[in-house]
């Protein structure tokens, strides 16, 4: 099994940890430190030599950050998190503050006295953070101390050796573009930024480029490495050389010279000597690594990282990609959802289970490289969690009459799925259908909006919200993110959200994946992905426009829609869309199935 | 009469004048100069001895800059404006570069040379604009000089002086709260930003915050001047003392010590000396303001100008005000919509006929204080001009069977208006119709929504585009403007279009006019203004949630509307506010026009 369900973490680790990085903090002279969720590579997915912050305080989120001075001691996460920061953390030791509402800024301005000095590990931040931190601190007249290294690794006992995951190429026939074209492109941004080269930091944009894949980090195919590119010449790729298998070797070596990773900030070093200006991505970038170069004598320029939108624009190979594996999972996806059906009614059923089972599934396909998460099965008032990760502690039996929301994903060669959807159990209530059709409407409406050029996620955002707003309600999470090709299945730079984020594309795939959660009592969320196309030009329509072509392939839950809610085109959405299903998944599916999927696409 | 329908404006004026600006550079050692349409305030509406940009180039657009060096010289100006620059600009003098796609500092980076030195008057832009074109000229390895004085001012001969507008005093029944309680909330927000004093620059926050009205510009009372208000004590105002009355002076002196505007700028190195930490706003203030404390020994706190949102969220008093000016303007709105039915029909009305009699209806209220901007009043093609502005040289008869685009507004005590209909002249095309019917759902759209704490005008700007985008139309404007109290037209800091601005609340005032432009054939602007208000909750409904109160009431032209396109809750939003126009403005009129209403407000 990929997903674990132990119980990985024990509030009680809290207050010792905390005493003896205080302890250390002492040695040091220094007042206050900042201990995030966070690795040299700032990037959401970190191996486990990088939980510092779940090592100190318990919390197994992947955001968060903590704050620690002599007397005080606090964990920001965000409105998702709230619940399991209470569960994971000693609230004794810790104070849980909740983002947006709190901010680190504001609690180091309030606890930090004039002359403090606040510890900074400049490769846990990147530079745009580094700078905030700093604004707080000469707000409360404290300063702040680069460190030299980490003060939580000085009283990590145990801590985990960094991963050595096994390096492969993902072939030209998926990635749909040479290598050596794809740094073309990024050398011809450099020229454009007159730029004389790029340090790449985010492992993802590394894979991307290289057309590799790694194994560093749980369930999504990560190579932790750094790359120097050149505006002129060969790259230079920091890894370490024990990860790559001969034909992995063979395929970087013609791409780029091979170091290993102590090399790496010595020839930044070497970099700046040189008087290069560099490209580093102030918003992705540890700020450790703009300051090496600048002090060895070299010029930053601060862009964006060309990569992030390259890598986001799907090719049609990609895309092809996308779509193979979405019939796949679509397939086990209706097995899965037959087997629920037949089950459910057992009464023997719980989350577990249900996860266990539908991993299950999707080994059956053969392809199977990984979950693209730990899935997300949640039955009745756990459902009303929207990032809840079932465990053998939280582990609950399906409730009758209600709701089960299942959010999951794979990782297979060719693409990176992730799907929701939310099952009748018995009968649900009117509340319940009424929710879950609001919650449809939203879903829908994304699915089948035209947009013009320019348009971001967060002007469409709003269009899966309307229904729930009309009736009072409102969900606390994203409607979309990026997804990677065999890659993260949180990609950005693009997002359907409340944050301006660049414009949408043709060729970028994205979640579509509104909800509703009433605490403590149930949850619903619906989520394909979908993919920008350019959208066909209607008669007299004047300007090119956009839409989205659905990726996912799985029935939606007709048992808990109310019917009456849907309009005539609505309707006709989810007609349409379940007879593709049928047409697509039918005949990769074997009888039993084939005769539930029927009925569960039937017309409404 | 306000409004001038004069040319204003001629374009062989550009080539000398560039010729002894570059005369001016040359004898400086400037390689380059950038001039912006802006004054030391930094603000939308200038006096004519700020008019620099138009003096320059002809060019009489609200937004634009002029870029000069020894052998190439562009004006940017945005979408709005294309066409009008093309015709006031020599051509051959200044290449037009259109905004967003053209950027000043991507003009800048083409064409200075290394080594080259940018002159930049630093009361002419704000901290956040010079440090991009400091970015821009370091990029290009050249350097910005900052002046001491005005390059193009050395060698405008005949500039008119500094302005002398009337100050009166805005009576507390209509400003709703004492100024010197504004000020205890400005200095409230000044000690939580731990701020010893912040400096006001725009004049709309000094009249707010001082209660007073000036008549230093055109169509908008606005004050120049500039204040220092103390977290703690008297506020210190710069003012032309020949600007008031003896009413206002004692007013103002009650609230604050008056000093003279060339004291202002000693007093920054006075503020400086004593070490103080100055809030300054770096969006909206001259960077030669925070620099001037910086070198005399000050420190800046990048702040918002905390009035900028305090005056935006009106009070009871300005929203009965606002409501009140609407029911006035309304009134006016009907005679004048009522006339133009009658005298249409005699073809001999044109442009400046209509806008002229629109202006005469206001006055005839006897409480029009100015037109709160030159009416845009377009026939057929000029229509199609988002920001056309009539004059003797463009002035156009009523086409027949078309559409005539009519967006005015008033500057009364109680409050500001803006209001555009699109009347049906003959029988408009079906297409006509269908388009007006696409800009109707879409006002109608932002008319009824409801939406939670948090929600930016960005998140809700597609609904008025919609209709458009589904047949693949769209408009290059946003769809409202923030609008003061008996102050400017368009007043920050919130909006409803495309870009990010702060979250709506309940209080503020905006506008709500989506358009459709035909180019060469017809335009369609509808405008209403709507207030922010709590929407009432509804039965189950979980969230607080907000919502619009449309204050402008007139009637919508029937005739122009295809009913087939609206849907049931469309047409029931329509007839209700047709029957609200009917009640509160029928009472107001003489029987013609009172008989007229019934039937332009008849339902569908």
């Amino acid at each position: 099994m990929f997903q674990s369900f132990d119980d990985e973490t024990d509030p009680t680790v809290g207050a010792p940890r905390l005493a003896r990085l205080r302890a250390e903090m002492r040695r040091r002279n220094l007042d206050a430190a900042v201990v995030p969720r966070a690795d040299e590579h700032q990037n959401e997915y970190v191996p486990p030599s990088a939980e510092r912050l779940r090592w100190l305080t318990g919390f197994t989120g992947s955001w968060g950050t903590a704050l620690v001075t002599a007397d005080a001691a606090a964990i920001l996460v965000d409105g998702r998190y709230t619940e399991q920061a209470r569960a994971q953390v000693d609230t004794a030791a810790f104070e849980i503050l909740v983002s947006p509402e709190a901010t680190i800024e504001h609690w180091l301005e309030r606890v930090l006295r004039p002359g403090a000095v606040l510890g900074i590990d400049p490769w846990m931040h990147t530079t745009d953070q580094l700078k905030k931190l700093e604004a707080a601190a000469t707000a409360a007249q404290a300063t702040v101390r680069l460190l030299d290294d980490n003060v939580v690794d000085a009283v990590w006992d145990g801590r985990p050796a960094p991963p050595l995951g096994r390096i492969s190429v993902q072939p030209l026939a998926l990635s749909g573009e040479a290598p050596q074209a794809k740094l073309g492109r990024v050398q011809e941004a450099l020229k454009k930024a007159r730029a004389d080269a790029m340090v790449l930091t985010q492992p993802d944009g590394i894979a991307w480029t290289f057309d590799i894949r790694g194994q560093d980090v749980a369930h999504t195919p990560l190579p932790l490495a750094f790359a120097v590119i050149p505006a002129e010449g060969r790259p230079r790729l920091f890894v370490d050389g024990r990860k790559f298998t001969n034909d992995s070797r063979a395929h970087v070596a013609e791409l780029a010279d091979i170091d290993e990773p102590a090399a790496f900030r010595p020839y930044l070093d070497t970099l700046g000597a040189a008087k290069s200006r560099v490209l580093v991505d102030p918003a992705s970038a540890a700020a450790a690594l703009a300051r090496r170069i600048e002090t060895a004598g070299g010029s930053i320029i601060a862009a964006a990282d060309p990569t992030i939108l390259m890598k986001a624009r799907k090719n049609a190979a990609e895309l092809a990609g996308a779509r193979a594996a979405h019939r796949r999972d679509g397939a086990a996806m209706a097995r899965f959802l037959a087997w629920f059906d037949r089950t459910a009614p057992t009464g023997n059923l719980d989350e577990i289970a249900v996860a266990r089972a539908l991993e299950g599934f999707r080994r059956d396909t053969g392809a199977l490289e990984d979950i693209s998460f730990p899935s997300i099965a949640g039955s009745g008032p756990n459902g009303a969690l929207p990032h809840y990760r079932v465990s053998t502690a939280t582990n609950r039996k399906l409730d009758e009459d209600s709701l089960f929301v299942i959010d999951s994903g794979g990782q297979y060669r060719d693409g990176t799925t992730d799907i929701t959807r939310t099952i009748a159990v018995g009968r649900p209530s009117a509340e319940m259908r009424a929710r879950f059709t609001d919650v449809l409407k939203g879903m829908i409406a994304i699915s089948r909006i035209r947009f013009p050029k320019g348009t971001s996620g967060v002007h469409i955002d709003a269009f899966a919200r309307k229904s729930l707003w009309d009736g009072g309600f409102d969900y606390d999470h994203g409607t979309g993110h990026g997804v990677g090709s065999f890659l993260s299945v949180h990609e950005g730079p693009c997002r359907i959200g409340k944050l301006m984020t660049p414009p949408l594309e043709p060729g970028m795939i994205l979640s579509n994946e509104p909800g509703y959660y009433k605490v403590g009592h149930f949850g619903i969320r619906i989520e394909n992905l979908v993919a920008v196309t350019d959208a066909e030009t209607l008669p007299g329509g004047e300007r090119p426009m956009m839409a989205f072509e659905t990726l996912t392939l799985a029935a939606i839950d007709r048992r808990a829609i109310d019917v009456e809610r849907l309009d005539a085109g609505e309707r006709a959405w989810l007609d349409a869309y379940h007879a593709r299903v049928r047409e697509e998944i039918g005949p990769l599916v074997d009888d039993d199935t084939r005769r539930w999927l029927g009925q569960a696409t039937a017309p409404l």
